[in-house]
């Protein structure tokens, strides 16, 4: 159902060069003729009732009725008591599953050629639940919370996207040596859930050990999944070992479709405005998205695009080791997917 | 006064691999002529009074006598209940900074030629705390602990070893954006301390922008300071990053001079008992505690003759590429720890 029919889809523009980098991604879409209408939103957090700090009601209803979101990158949050509204996303939309493709590029040089993998990382608890408590003077404490449901959905979410991808292995990442009662249940449920999946091969790891074998040899692992810090470090490192967050994509998903796709690179205020940025990391989140609803032929068409300038190594931005204006990187990907037709 | 005479320090051999590796640094001290002799003891834990694990009281006094110990790896404990050794041992001697240098090794090839940082972990606290609480069925929780002592403790051994080796910068590592008050009482822990070290230049970042930025570039980093996790993570992934855990050293620093150093490899049971072990990880801790008993001179003997058999090539374990035994290897340093003389 999701393929059929012109479909809107909320864009948070964001801070800094998110609206440039959001204009090169509908320009893209607009070459690809991507059946995608944008209903473009602002989510600069706004106080509601009690003082609590909340999403505007405006993007909220978009995202309820659109169920899909593009999201550029948003500032991170200076006031006292103000949260990061990425996370407040992640929340409001119950948005468990954050899954960061990280694979090798062509053309874009790093020390390792062979990276294919994805982070599957729980997104809603661990030591994200934001519980601390100050015991004593000098003493504090944090609360890393981890329950069976948000575990076993996120070991689900991760079998089937193993499944859905033609991925053979899931790796579950832990530290239950350490925290044996948390990182147990979660790696137990990780265990109940690759009984049913005998088709995808199923392992577990320590952390620590990841890393390390991870910056020796990434061609070994394909999808990772692990509790909510543990993947926003690891899903840093990868994209470190591909080329960075600018050319990495990033996906956020809940239940019954709902999901916000988003690049989680930084604002770049410093050259905001000057036509400079990459929109590479948006557009490959873009693609995810396209993907997510089904529309696995454009998605094609603009990724093969996007890879073949950068492989081209003509037009490229400043980041990527050219000179190229970021309309002009825009440019040449709208030439390439036009001359696809 | 640590250079004058002949001192005792406890020798923990260990398991798999730990005897074989033992023998051979004993070997190179001796040909070195390091004014160093053995107390060798065991540590297999032992059940004491009300049932509780603990470490045998012969390796307890050694180590309380003697100060300095050297251990070689001890097998994962696999009976419930029973803790980790490693972790046993660095609570029972509070050894709260875990320090680990990584350099980049001449002749030993990674993707990486200019690493040269140290990680310095509080090793006592944080998420290995240890205490977890099952809240509701499907509901745990684990708490991470971070206190003002420890934090400020481990802060000026960082800038203290900064300043002792050498070193222009210290980092702190954190995510104080998400654990604002653990994470934020160690940071604040970290910026006080740093006042008073206004020679060492201090800087702060995210965990996961280290790794990111770690894989991208390691040349830029220093002396990196961070709660025991942190640590247990980064010092993994560093390690790679110079040929992993075979050939990185380690120290567990404690108050007054007592020091636990050890290799953090594994017990290799495969290959224990064959002769084919590497003894490098645990000769270049045992090089690392030479310096932190004042002995530089033999430091430098040992640790030059180990760097130039690796470099020249011809004699080298199987982990490391070549396929001489253990004795062999360990008699290449030999002799050029003598022809030094
Ligand atoms: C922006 C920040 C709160 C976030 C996180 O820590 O999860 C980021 O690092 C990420 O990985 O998306
Ligand atoms: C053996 C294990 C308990 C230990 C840890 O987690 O600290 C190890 O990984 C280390 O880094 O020394």
């Amino acid at each position: 159902t999701f393929s059929r029919g012109i479909q809107t889809v909320t864009l948070i523009p964001g801070d800094g060069i998110g609206p440039e980098i959001s204009t090169a991604v509908m320009k893209i879409f607009e070459a690809a003729k991507a059946p995608i209408q944008w209903e473009e939103r602002n989510v600069t957090a706004i106080k509601g009732p009690g003082g609590r700090w909340m999403i505007p009601p405006e993007a909220k209803e978009s995202m309820n009725k659109n169920k899909i979101g593009l999201k550029g990158p948003l500032k991170t949050p200076i006031a006292a008591g103000h949260p990061s509204m990425n996370l407040l996303l992640r929340k409001t939309f119950d948005l468990y599953a954050n899954v960061r493709p990280c694979v090798s590029i062509e053309g874009y040089k790093t020390p390792y050629t062979d990276v294919d993998l994805v982070t599957i990382r729980e997104n809603t608890e661990g030591e994200y639940s934001g519980i601390e408590h100050l015991i004593v003077d000098g003493v504090v404490q944090s609360i890393k919370l981890i329950t069976e449901e948000a575990s076993r959905r996120i070991a689900e979410y991760a079998f089937e996207y193993a499944r859905n991808n033609q991925r053979t292995s899931v790796t579950a990442v832990h530290k239950a040596n350490i925290m044996r009662m948390s990182d147990g249940l979660f790696l137990r449920k990780c265990r109940e859930v690759a009984e049913n999946y005998k088709d995808v091969k199923f392992t577990e790891m320590y952390l620590d050990t990841v890393c390390l074998n991870m910056v020796q040899d990434p061609s070994h692992f394909d999808v990772l999944v692990m509790p909510n810090l543990y993947g926003d470090i690891l899903s840093d490192l990868c994209a470190g070992l591909i080329g960075g967050l600018g050319v990495t994509p990033s996906g956020n998903i809940g239940a019954n479709g709902v999901a916000i796709f988003e690049s989680v690179h930084g604002t770049a205020p410093d050259i905001a405005g000057k036509d400079l940025a990459n929109p590479t990391a948006l557009l490959l989140s873009a693609v995810m998205m396209l993907r997510h609803m089904g529309l696995h032929g454009h998605a094609k068409k603009i990724e093969t695009a996007c890879f073949d300038t950068i492989r081209d190594e003509k037009v490229l931005t400043k980041d990527l080791g050219g000179n190229a204006k970021c309309s002009e990187f825009t440019a040449d990907i709208c030439r390439r997917v036009q001359d696809m037709d």
